[in-house]
């Protein structure tokens, strides 16, 4: 098939440090040029693919000071995956909205994946409009404060099967990664390792949108001798990182549409004690790749059992659930089925 | 002529106070119905118009804090207008280049009106993709850092004809109207009047973006006796406060666009004092409606020369030059110009 993969410009393809979306864009890309694929991603010019690279703008928007309106490449990508459309047998979009009224017109089937909360009240009027635009959830309950978007498949995200190895987990931490930031709660993640008597390391970026949480709740508690803060880490820390955990803790106080990091434990074999949250219940198994709980208490009870796991189970589950070329398959299978009616409808509707 | 106009929804269409996109499109959409055409507007629910209005949200997103991501109520509109192209002989958008990717294929004329700036270093790269679409420059100065774009006009912004009336200009003081910012230079007004010995009363807002500068630069020369600050004022307070003025100070500090406040002051029968920057040598008639100054020092001599201009005729200038319905024939004259070549083009390209 030949595909077009349209990511954002926020972040490189896949992104130099965070960044969900474009990271999954990039696994994504990637395992469908392996499945024999012919893949067209357009994306910031320091985006790095298997697939033809179609360069929007030279540098991912973040890390590009000089521009001052980022909508503008955003309107660049539009038009630019406009022109081309016809090149394509499906065009799968991770824009948001933002692709709707112009992806509906090109006369090829298009899907786009929701990679963001849904729970915004203007949400439901821009949906009913967009009725009959297909998306992609990336877990059942991401849909809930939308349920009347047209949802055509979830698909869980995947990872590259070797991104990531299997550890032993003996470093003697607990391990928090991800924003800093209350949905995130690392507060409750040092509360939860402080209460069952285990040390917790943090590695997390700070968004200049939540210093001041930083500033208020979470640097208060860095002064304890079992915490260490060691921030932002890149993708070839993570191994060690996790694989070194005892257990990753993931105390999401809202509703995650999916949770990338809980996988990405999974694949270095460590088990995850998570919140009963968002997308939480579909991607652990409770009682083989972690434990879901209620609140702090029942995660340090958790704690305690952690030796009823088995890290090799876990790496096991990791690789038949969650693995990049599963998601492809997923993706694969779904593109047969939309192009399908779509090629018999008329053009340029 | 069936006549979509699609305003922003960030203000009604006419603003309640301060807004000058909105209000320009408030008067060209009334002047268009008053020359028998049949006007559709887009803009939010609590516009106030005379063509037939098609609310895309209940109120003007920036009165409405209820609105997390204002850009979900722009695709509704865009689509909307998408849907309802086929009712249209013209198009008329005022969405900068968000309705581009979309206009150019709905089969219909399309033309967009570019009110903002164009200085913006990410412009050239979209407008080089954008090249076919035809836009209207509000000046042609406006034109001069995106020189490439497919203007196909300038139109000058116009005012109903009744909607500011003659004063006298007897109130003994000298006007600034408009925001506080360092563009607008309201710190150099103040000086001006101060080097001149005359009152200077200051009608402004103050956005939050700008209660530093404002809080550093213009506080502090609020104190003179002779300096009186009145805040925003609104549409029915124009007259008098433009009216009663022996001129008004527009030391404007960037290239404007065009500048709504020197016509309004001209229908006001009010003589400008402007700095030679952006639209103003196109707006004003140096020696007939007011002085065309390079500095401080020369608007300062200017004002001794006030009584050499007459009210009387300033009032006739904007008549003769900035009438809503002026602007509005332009925009029909351009209409018909646009809605024939198109007209043979091939539907959906």
């Amino acid at each position: 098939m030949k595909i077009a993969q349209v990511a954002p410009l926020t972040e490189a393809v896949p992104p130099k440090l965070y960044g969900g979306t474009e990271r999954v864009v990039a696994y994504l890309t990637d395992a469908l040029v392996e499945l024999g694929h012919e893949v067209t991603l357009f994306a910031s010019g320091d985006s790095c693919t298997k697939a033809t690279l179609a360069p929007i703008w030279p540098r991912a928007l973040r890390l590009d000071s000089s521009v001052k309106d980022s909508f503008a490449p955003l309107f660049m990508e539009l038009e630019t995956v406009a022109r081309r459309a016809h090149e394509f047998d499906m065009i799968h979009a991770h824009l948001d909205y933002f692709g709707f009224p112009l992806l509906r017109r090109l006369g090829v089937p298009a899907v786009t994946t929701l990679h963001g909360r849904l729970d915004l009240p203007e949400l439901p009027p821009l949906y009913e409009i967009y009725r009959d635009i297909p998306v992609v959830s990336i877990s059942d309950s991401q849909r809930a404060p939308l349920p009347h978007a047209n949802y055509v498949a979830t698909i869980l995200h995947g990872l590259p099967r070797d991104l990531l190895r299997k550890g032993e987990g003996k470093g003697g931490y607990l391990a928090f990664l991800g924003r800093i930031s209350p949905e995130k709660a690392p507060d409750a993640a040092i509360r939860i390792a402080a209460a069952a008597g285990m040390p917790i390391k943090i590695a997390a970026k700070v968004d200049r949108a939540d210093e001041a949480y930083f500033k208020a709740v979470i640097e208060p508690l860095l002064g304890h001798a079992e915490v260490e803060f060691i921030g932002e880490i890149g993708e070839h820390q993570k191994s060690e990182f996790l694989g070194g955990a005892a257990a990753l803790i993931f105390p999401i106080a809202w509703r995650e549409p999916f949770g990338l990091v809980m996988i990405e434990a999974m694949a270095c074999g460590t088990p995850v004690i998570a919140f009963n949250n968002g997308s939480v219940p579909e991607v652990l198994d409770d009682g083989l790749t972690g434990f879901i709980v209620e609140n702090e208490a029942e995660a340090v009870a958790a704690l305690a059992k952690l030796d009823t796991l088995d890290r090799t189970r876990i790496r096991s589950q990791f690789e038949r659930r969650f693995t990049a070329q599963h998601m492809a398959q997923a993706y694969v299978d779904l593109y047969a089925r939309l192009a399908r009616p779509l090629a018999r409808r008329a053009v340029g509707r």
